[in-house]
């Protein structure tokens, strides 16, 4: 067992207030700072743990859940305080600071460990703080030049939290979160942002597809313009290979109506670029894995039409546990001025026709799609 | 009721069939034809009508339900084959089929009642067909040059069919999907594209975010390109402004770490650009209406831990329907690696702290969020 028993947590926003509230159910003795005296009693007051006091002993893990910009500051200054604790960050870019704290003390790098719980929310703060916001998220570790057992340390502590850990190179995070978190985010707010001056009317004929292209344009601008900075290295080649795309789009666009010589040079066409367009996006989709990190399930959708009252879901999920089916994803969709839902339940091929025959023999329009 | 009792659907794919299927459950004669003869036999067994026959009497209505780049052509040719019925159409583009369809049969005009039924699905074809695919969706109609009684006409089969219809001109539905439909679905294909070429392991991080993001990037090329070309005058300038965007931010990321002349120019600094950009997306976002058309309402999330067990969500949903709190929305969030899932329920914020109670006191850990 090589769960802390004395954990410092420096900063106590969402994440690190998280923390602090489960690591106190496993029965770890949590000490809190902030540069916010009144943060840090807020979060002591939700069961956090104690406000740090300078008399305090030393702990052997250090959590620094500060905000990007300054994150490596506070861990150098941390291993300075603390010359025998371990000391870990949960920030969502990992080289800048692996490097930053390299600068700064050299010779700590040892007690050093990268982490990024992979748990940000469109909320902040401690009052948002639950102690299960890490269960069932990854939680990256990056090893570098840190001790073995500090590393298991850490991943004691992340796994306590109910996290899946993986170790992976700063480099190597970095990149990846560009391509999954980073410019998806960008890409969301850019087309959030086309929605600003459109008519009313316009605006009213947004379905399910804005919804979800959008839905995490909502996030916090402050958070995102440090992480972006943070990440400026890994995000741009990413954001350059889009911007590419779009002068090619643009261009196929525009040159839509123009005859063309279909002798000449080799060039895609204006709608050879589209559909190739379309045809990557559908072979990048098809690349994020499904449910529990297994390979991508193709799940068989069953389309249920509900009506807007309370009960009806209550009726429905009874029949659907009855039939012990299991529901792998599902989705409501609503539009505009009509008082039904559409709920959309994936469920493995197999058992569809079952769950539909089920649902429809007990009085609901139950609906089997062909698998996706 | 001006709801037309002889109904000819011509092209019998997903939308065709469909509508044939609810215009047959409302007691209408509906005949079908399609290039491919199987197709119509098909759509005719699935109990969508008969497959026409040339002794055929005239339709009071044509249905023209054919791909995008054949319709102008398909709708002059049934205004032809028809002098006396009104021809109505389901295309996603509008303005570029008015104007074709005018200079193909100019003295028409008045019997052809633009449409387009707000449903697409990423699955096609007549096997995908349902009689409420229409049911609670948004049904555009362009009534231009139409004569009133046709408009109307036209409109008691969208409602007969479940839908919602919203009057718009050609241009204005064309520059309002642009910007809630086409510019999105090209946003997440070139998101979704860049995870072609990553690790294993770099897609394994993928979250909920990069989910919603390119969930329609799956869509079909072949429907999208000609969507894209039919409607490449409205799609350009909503993509150019992206374009400019991102110009903008790869050029605010390249200059993260340039010392810089805060007394200069007035021009934004890279961090500027960057938080300019995701408040720019946070203000567009909040303008997408709520259920039902409402004006967008605040809901409060409450967050469940769900196991991943057949009945669990049956057992969830009969507690949450006998509160008797209505649910607005909800999503399942899970990653990698551990056997359970979140379920996000939005529920009246009144509603919230009573539902979080009750859960709680079932045994349930349930967890209230902050407003959003």
């Amino acid at each position: 067992m090589t769960l802390p028993q004395r954990v410092l947590v420096v900063g106590t926003g969402l994440l690190g207030t998280s923390m602090a509230l489960a690591l106190r159910s496993a029965g770890v003795d949590v000490t809190l700072s902030d540069t916010s005296p009144t943060a840090a009693a807020l979060a002591s007051d939700m069961g956090g743990g104690r406000v740090a006091h300078t008399d305090d002993r030393s702990p052997e893990l250090v959590v620094v859940a500060a905000p990007p910009d300054v994150v490596a500051d506070v861990v150098a200054a941390q291993l300075d305080a603390w010359p025998d604790a371990t000391v870990t960050d949960v920030t969502s870019v990992k080289e800048a600071v692996v490097r930053d704290v390299g600068r700064l003390c050299p010779d700590a790098l040892h007690r050093f460990v990268p982490g990024h719980p992979m748990a940000g929310r469109e909320r902040s703060g401690a009052v948002a703080a639950r102690s299960d916001l890490f269960v069932g998220r990854t939680w990256v570790i990056c090893p570098g030049a840190a001790d073995e057992d500090r590393v298991a340390q850490v991943r004691q502590v992340a796994e306590t939290c109910g996290a899946h850990v993986v170790a992976m190179d700063p480099r190597e995070h970095d990149a990846a979160v560009a391509a999954v978190s980073h410019v998806p985010q960008v890409a969301a707010s850019l087309v959030a942002a086309q929605l600003r001056d459109i008519p009313e009317a316009a605006v009213g004929l947004s379905g399910q597809g804005v919804r979800d292209v959008t839905r995490i344009a909502s996030s916090d601008p402050m958070l995102w313009t440090q992480i972006l900075a943070g990440n400026a290295a890994a995000v741009l080649p990413v954001l350059e290979r889009i911007e590419a795309s779009i002068a090619t789009l643009t261009q196929a666009l525009r040159s839509i109506d123009e005859p063309r010589d279909t002798g000449d040079s080799g060039v895609p066409g204006p709608r050879a670029v589209l559909a190739q367009t379309i045809a990557a996006g559908q072979e990048g989709r098809a690349r994020i894995p499904g449910k529990h990190g297994a390979p991508a399930q193709t799940y068989t959708s069953v389309v249920v039409v509900v009506p807007d009252e309370p009960g009806a879901l209550g009726r429905l999920f009874t029949l659907i546990g009855e039939t012990g089916v299991s529901i792998e994803d599902m989705r409501i969709e609503h539009d505009e001025g009509v008082a039904v839902g559409l709920l959309e339940l994936s469920v493995l091929p197999l058992r569809a026709q079952t769950l539909t025959d089920v649902l429809n023999a007990s009085g609901w329009a139950a609906h089997l799609l062909d698998t996706h």
